[in-house]
C-alpha cells in the first residue's frame, strides 16, 4: 500500500510524552490557582459564526484568522479568548450572576507567518471578572495576587509585576494638551527600555509633533521609578491638574496599599510608568510580568481593567478586569531557557509490574491494590527478555519496578526495586505501598519550573 | 453602535458555570483514572493537513469533516482521536516506547445534520495501547478493569461491560463458509435486541441468500448467554473446527479469567456474542458499555483490538487496543435523564468574605489565609447592600460566608455561616478553617453520576 508520509503542520505544538506531562503539570496548577480565587471554568467553542467574532472588525485579526465556509455557514476559529467571553456574557446575561469569575484555558488560532517560536495554535490561560453596571477596584488590586501566586506556584521567584493606570497616563497627556497623539506617545515610550530616552525624544518631537519642552516633561514623567511609596509620593506632585490622572492615582494607591495583605512581596512587584499595553480597549490599571533573569521574552503574564468588555454586541454596561497567559509560547520559552525542572517525574507510571510466573494471578491482584492506594501501576505482560522489561522502565523513568515470582508469591512478599538509587527491598505489599508512596511524595517535591 | 447578536453555532455545547463544573468533575476523574492505569496525557492538534487526516479517505468521513484552504494549504479539523494518534505514532515512532500508553480528552469535529443531541464539536476521553510488532492479550484483559474503574469512579453501579471477540465470530462464519457476507451478517446480528430473531432470520435468507440452516445455526450460536462459565463451555463445543475461532475462544478466556483479579465484579461484564463494533478495523477483543436502566443510550464507551494502526502511514506493524467515552453526548445524556447529581457542589468558591469595614485590610489578609490553606474564596468589595450580597453567595451556592466587621476584628474572630443549615459560628480563624475544610470534605463526598 502506498504510504502517506506523516507529518504535523508547521506552527502547532505538538509534545512528545514527557514534556507533554510538564504542560500538563502547568496546567493543573493554573486550574489549582485560578480556582482559588473564586474563578470557574468555562468552555466556549473553538468555532464561532464569523460574524459574531468579528463583530469589531478590522486590523491584523482578520487577516489573520482562520475563516472558511461550511454547509452555506461562514465560520471562523476564535483568534483569542476575550471575544467568545464578551459573546458568552452577553448572551448569557441573565443567567449569570455578577460579579462573574471565570478562567478558561483553550486554544486559539492565528494564522500567522510561521517562524521559530511564534504558533499558530496555542494555548491561552485567561481570567477575567466581569461586573454588571460597576466592579470594585479591589479587584484591580486583587490580579497582581492571582499573578505571584500562579508564577511562585509554577516555581519562579524572579519575576516582576509591572503595574500601571491608563488613567494616569490619559491625565497626564490631557494636561499636555497631547490626547490626540496620546496613542502614538504611549507606542513611542513603551521602546524606552529597548532604544532609550534620546531616541525616544527624537520620535517624539520629529514624527508626532511634540515640543521639546513636551518631551522632557514627557522623559521626566515615565523616568519617576524605585520604591512604591517613592512612585506615588513623586505623582502626589502632578495631583490637582486633571480629574481623571487624580482618579488614576488614588486607584493605582488602593491596588498599592493592600499588596501586603494580599500576600504580595514587594520585590515581586513595582509600578511601571512605561507600560500601557495596547491603545483603545484598557481604562484602568494595566498589567506586565516579566522574568527578570529573562527581559528579552517580553511579558508573560498582561492585561488590564476595561469599561466595556461586551459593546459591539449588547447596551449593558459590563466592565471587567482581566489577565492572560501564552502559555504554549511561555512553555516553548521556559523549554528553550533550560527551565523546565528535569526532575520533575514525567513518567506515565509510578510503578511497573513483572511478573515472573506463567499465572498472572498474583501480578493482577497486586497491580488493583496499588491502584485502589492512588499508585500508577502498569503491567508488563509482552513476551520480552528481563532485560529488555527493565529498560522500559528505564526510558521511561518509571521510578518503581516490582518482581513477582514464584518464591515472592509463596512468601507473600514483593521485590521492588528503586530504579534511581538501584536499592531493592523484598517487603510485604503493604509496607511497599507505603515505601513507594513515601518515595513518590519526595519526588513529586519540586517545581515545574527551576530558575 | 449598531450591537451584533449573541449566538452560539447550533450543535455547539457551551454550558453554563454550573453544568460545566459538572463536566469538569468528570474529566478530573477520567484523568484521574487513566492515568492510575499507567496511561500518559497526550494533546495533538485539532487542525491536521487534509492529505495526512484522510490517507484512509472514503466514506461518511470525508463529507462531515471541517475542511478548508489557508495561505494555500489544504486543512482539516480533527474528526476523531484515532487518526491523529495514528499519525503521531508514525511520526514519533523512534522517540517513543512501546508498548506506548496514552490517554487524549480533546474535542473532535463532526459535520452532521444538526439534531437534538447530536455535536459538531464533541469531546471523546480516549485510551489506548500500542505494542511495536506484538501486544500481550494480558492488554486486551486489562480494558474492562479501566471501564470499571472509570464508571464506578464516576458514581454508577448499573452498568455492564460487554465483550466478544473477533477471532470467534471471524472463525465461526468461515465454518459455515460464509466470510463474503460476514459484514452483512453481523450488522444484521447487531440488531438483535431492536428487532427479535425472527426478523434477523428473515434478513439473512431473504437479503443475504443465507441458507435456512445457517441461519438457524448463527441464530443458535449469538443465543448463547448466562454466567461467563456457561457461555464459555457452551463455545467449547464449537472448537476444533476452525483455527481462528480456536484462537478466540482463548484469548476471551484469558480475559474472563483475571476479571476478577482485576477487581471486577461479575455483575458488571458479560460475555456478549452479538455485538461486533464495526467491520474492518477490530480483530480481536471488542467491548461495549451500556447503562443497564438506560438502555436506550447505546453505549457509553467502546473500542476493541486492532492489529494495524498506521498501516496509512508506516510499515511498522503497530497493533494495538483502545476503547472510547462520547463525553459530550454521554454529560448530555445524563443531563437529560436527570442523573447528574445535584448535590455535588458546583460554586466557583467555597467561602465569600463580606468586609465590612471600610479599611479591606483585615478582609483581604482574611482571604489570602484561607487561600494558603487551600479554600476557594472570594472576597465581595462591590457597593451592594448586605442583602445582595448574601443572594449573591446563595445564587452562586458558595457554601460558606464569612463577615468580618469592627467587633469580630477587634475580638480577634470571624463570623461565618454555613449557607445550608443556616448555622453561624464566632470563632478564631485556625477554627473556622478546620471547620470549613470538615464541611467541604463532606459535601464532595458524593458523586458526579446519580443512578
Amino acid at each position: 500500500m502506498a504510504k502517506q508520509t506523516p507529518r504535523t503542520l508547521s506552527g502547532f505544538m505538538e509534545l512528545l510524552p514527557a514534556p507533554q506531562q510538564q504542560l500538563e503539570h502547568m496546567m493543573e496548577i493554573l486550574r489549582r490557582t485560578y480556582s482559588l480565587y473564586g474563578f470557574t471554568p468555562l468552555d466556549t467553542p473553538v468555532i464561532e459564526a464569523s460574524e459574531v467574532l468579528l463583530a469589531k472588525g478590522g486590523g491584523e485579526t482578520e487577516k489573520q484568522i482562520y475563516r472558511f465556509q461550511k454547509g452555506g455557514a461562514d465560520l471562523s476559529l476564535r483568534f483569542d479568548l476575550t471575544v467568545p467571553l464578551a459573546k458568552y456574557v452577553a448572551l448569557h446575561y441573565s443567567d449569570l450572576t455578577f460579579p462573574f469569575r471565570r478562567y478558561q484555558i483553550g486554544k486559539v488560532y492565528r494564522g500567522e507567518r510561521a517562524q521559530r517560536g511564534r504558533f499558530r495554535e496555542f494555548y491561552q490561560a485567561d481570567i477575567d471578572i466581569i461586573g454588571d453596571g460597576k466592579l470594585s477596584i479591589v479587584n484591580e488590586a486583587e490580579i497582581p495576587a492571582i499573578i505571584y501566586k500562579t508564577f511562585s506556584a509554577l516555581g519562579l521567584r524572579r519575576f516582576r509585576i509591572r503595574v500601571n493606570n491608563r488613567k494616569i497616563l490619559n491625565g497626564f497627556y490631557a494636561c499636555l494638551n497631547l490626547t490626540d497623539r496620546a496613542g502614538d506617545i504611549m507606542r513611542t515610550v513603551d521602546k524606552l527600555d529597548k532604544i532609550g530616552p534620546e531616541k525616544v525624544q527624537a520620535i517624539l518631537t520629529e514624527e508626532f509633533a511634540v515640543s521639546p519642552e513636551d518631551a522632557g516633561e514627557i522623559l521626566r514623567f515615565i523616568a519617576i521609578s524605585g520604591e512604591n511609596e517613592a512612585v506615588l509620593t513623586a505623582l502626589e506632585t502632578y495631583r490637582g491638574r486633571n480629574e481623571i490622572f487624580d482618579q488614576g492615582l488614588e486607584e493605582l494607591k488602593t491596588v498599592v496599599r493592600y499588596l501586603s495583605d494580599f500576600g504580595i512581596p514587594t520585590e515581586n512587584f513595582a509600578v511601571d510608568l512605561t507600560i500601557a499595553r495596547g491603545l483603545d480597549y484598557y481604562t484602568g490599571t494595566v498589567y506586565e510580568t516579566v522574568l527578570l533573569d529573562h527581559p528579552e521574552i517580553g511579558s508573560v503574564c498582561s492585561g488590564g481593567r476595561y469599561d466595556n468588555l461586551a459593546e459591539y454586541y449588547t447596551d449593558k454596561q459590563l466592565p471587567g478586569v482581566g489577565i492572560s497567559i501564552g502559555l504554549t509560547r511561555l512553555f516553548y520559552v521556559l523549554g528553550e531557557q533550560g527551565m523546565l525542572n528535569p526532575k520533575l517525574p514525567t513518567a506515565p507510571a509510578d510503578v511497573l509490574i513483572l511478573p515472573m510466573t506463567e499465572d498472572l494471578s498474583p501480578a493482577i491482584a497486586l497491580a488493583t491494590r496499588l491502584r485502589e492506594n492512588g499508585i500508577r501501576t502498569q503491567l508488563h505482560c509482552e513476551n520480552k527478555k528481563f532485560k529488555q522489561k527493565i529498560g522500559y522502565a528505564d526510558k521511561l523513568g518509571v521510578p518503581y519496578v516490582i518482581f513477582l515470582g514464584e518464591n515472592e508469591i509463596n512468601a507473600g512478599i514483593v521485590a521492588c526495586k528503586d530504579m534511581s538509587t538501584g536499592e531493592q527491598t523484598k517487603l510485604e505489599a503493604d509496607a511497599t505501598i507505603y515505601r513507594i508512596r513515601a518515595g513518590l511524595d519526595a519526588r513529586r517535591d519540586g517545581a515545574v519550573i527551576l530558575e
